[in-house]
């Protein structure tokens, strides 16, 4: 039993650990799901670590939701580089799901944006924890999260492909 | 008994370490506070890391006010990162509670800001403490500290959400 | 038999991890190339250090496209300074194969770029690992890698030097 | 007797390691001074960790100038950075004392600057080590070193306040 | 015997490696200089640390030319932040030795730059090594590497000192 944790916050505007949660289920089983949600973006990392070295977690999802102020910017990045740190220290991946606040027209694109990141990440995680192989055909191929895939510049006329 | 410690800063200007303790002593029982005051934002992570390593706190709480000018932007950035990785060494949360001087209009406002900021991020330290799972039911909520909370994307026109 | 690591990514649109398996079998012996593929490019660092820790790695190719947005421009420097934390907590190189998307006209040149900078670099891990003291040679010589090299002040009027 | 490390660096246009010399030793007694002199700042913080870990020292106090081109800016960023992480690593204060060289007028206005500045940061690093306490008094007064104070929110009118 | 550690890329396009080596050569006796060359100056870090931990230099000069493009301006804080991590897991100075290509007006003028920056940063290296002391008889007095030294406040109208 492979133990999956989820790190979200209360600052987002989207219950994108929901989506998450749904999604792994709908994609495989051998796992279970401990969630731990926390204020803000520059919270996630030390509760990643926590789930990973107290808890035991194998992989993590980490959700969260950049404000559009510049100072919201700079905490998005702080966050990330946190994330990173984890990662390296834990030799752990934390699959970390951003959609920033302005990153989507109006509120109702920016939910459809949040569930469908969340849910191919979701799926991504999947992958990395059970069969690390997997994605090596995808390789190069331009996949996106949240949007359309880009394709590559091996078959730019036939647009994304899906997976 | 568990121990907060508090860190804030003779730059500020602002007494948020007092919001701080009046917030938690209304707030609940079981724990001890100890402050440590330093010079800038720039002294407050190894100040959290020696309450946290030397005088064994459970959590901090992290007071500052970073100046206007574009110096002061990247010091609390870097103030940040360092906040950052104190927790990432320690698996201990550091909460923090920066108001930018420029974030208000004029001194009163600042002022007001200060204190709700801090008294909300106080609840929220205690809750991590206490009940680390409290936050969960607030996942994805749109919830702002020093602000009214935003709301999600599922009731916007609700407006925000109190808790 | 060395062990040379392959890290690579779905989001990049080309597949640069097969021209640097081309290059490097083309180049010389006495390694066996360990793949492993992540979604982005902020996956790199820790797959990279569970090839070094986990599987033995001597050496890591880290290919990867950070795409044309300002939040892009920010995550390909989280990843490098990842890339950067891993190579000086274990003390291998991780040779950094980045080509950002928008650093070609089109696709075409795209995929041009991504091709020969992946297989230059190649060139240049084999080397490290094999013959370290081989590129002293060109110490300062102008060398580019994808482009055509620059030069050294020496000898401006006679262009980029080949290796 | 404890013992105050003090680097600074042959780039700056002023000596402030003299100024903090004589303030410390204008404050108070029961410590030895040591001092150590690199080229630059980014030359700082190892030598700082040096003489933390290599000679024993208690705190320091980090004196440097900044020059005035973005790169400058720059190596006064990943200097910070670095006295961050010597703090963190060893949970040692490092009063940091730099003083931008285009954040004053003229030559002569510069030099006070630095001098009083550096006087400030000497009494506060004295109280870090001697009296770790004495600063909780002045918390959110809005006290500014080489500057005049700002005061607090409390009394906007009655300015600054000297300590 | 001392082991002073040279680091340099075949990127630069100018050999300051030997303008290093010669300097030293010309300074003093008593060491032996080990020379590693990597392609680019991000690859510089590791090649620093392998040479202190593998190969038990006491000291390293690293020389590097970061190129006049933002992204190369953005691989430039990265290598320096590198560097700086590098030295303070270590406790040895590195000194850096960049010259941006972009810092001089054409080609001849930037080697004549390179060859004397890397000149007087060598004797930096040598007495750091050999004399730590010696820099405090030059602190706080405007000295430059590669330009006139500026002097200090003390001196405005003389101009800089040589040393």
């Amino acid at each position: 039993m492979k133990l999956i944790g989820l790190v979200d916050t209360t600052f987002a505007r989207f219950d994108m650990g929901r989506s998450v949660i749904q999604e792994l289920n709908a994609t495989g089983t051998g796992f279970r799901i401990m969630r731990y949600t926390v204020p803000g973006i520059k919270d996630i990392p030390v509760a990643a670590k926590k789930l990973i070295e107290e808890q035991g977690c194998d992989i993590i999802v980490a959700c969260g939701m950049p404000g559009p102020k510049p100072v919201d910017k700079i905490s998005a990045q702080i966050a990330s580089t946190g994330i990173m740190q984890v990662q390296i220290l834990t030799n752990k991946h934390i699959i970390e799901v951003f959609v920033h606040e302005d990153e989507a027209e109006g509120l109702k694109d920016l939910g459809i944006l949040c569930d469908r990141r969340a849910r191919e990440h979701a799926i991504n995680a999947y992958h990395l924890l059970f069969d690390p192989e997997y994605l090596t055909r995808y390789a190069g191929r331009g996949l996106r999260q949240g949007y359309e895939d880009v394709g590559s510049t091996d078959d730019p006329l036939k647009g994304g492909i899906r997976h």
